[in-house]
């Protein structure tokens, strides 16, 4: 595990995640204010697990949030406000998005974990 | 599915993706050109259904790449060419990294897509 906080705890599967993959519109548009609304309240939530994002100047980027159960990430996506962040996100937030539900079986880290791996790998 | 060439095609699940969440070292070190070298021969793997990947500028990052089985996965982690290239990784590459291997369940677009999805959210 490591320090840096942009790092999802380690967690031993079976777990579940949330990959979503965007393209930005242009301009703020309250996104960042939102997604820390977002962020702080799905902490809250039962069967949350951790959370990974990152951007690039050309506005691509992954979100990725980490859950116990489908039952938990159902739970969330019914949550009323976040509801209401969704319906707004799709009008003002973004040119395209993909989402996946995943179940994720294997998980290592390194380069000191116990298996080796590269950006093209896996167990 | 989106003309965007960041994006993965879409892929009806159910399929594979390996998740490889990283912190870059300082310095390309010959990284860019291992990158297209691996993403090239990726590419003309059994079972490779496609990739994305985006680094901020802090050189935090997700490399992600999809795969029709796990014995998909497993052939290309032994392929020879890659195995050097995952030594030479672990040494020059990375302060650290995250590898996770799931199974992806549902997936779904947007936001002309038939459901409706934020960064929080899934099925």
């Amino acid at each position: 595990m490591s320090s840096d906080p942009a790092f999802a705890p380690f967690i031993k599967p079976p777990y579940y995640v949330v990959i979503f993959t965007s393209r930005r519109t242009q301009g703020d548009n309250g996104y960042a204010a939102m997604a820390d609304k977002m962020n702080h309240l799905a902490r809250q939530q039962p069967g949350y697990l951790g959370f990974e994002a990152v951007r690039n100047a050309e506005g691509f980027g992954f979100t990725l949030s980490y859950w116990e159960t489908p039952e938990s990430i159902r739970a969330w996506k019914d949550l009323a406000e976040h509801q209401f962040a969704q319906e707004f996100g799709i009008k003002n937030y973004y040119e395209h998005y993909e989402v996946r539900v995943a179940k994720v079986e294997r998980a290592y880290s390194g380069p000191t974990g116990e298996r080796h791996a590269t950006a093209w790998d896996a167990v």
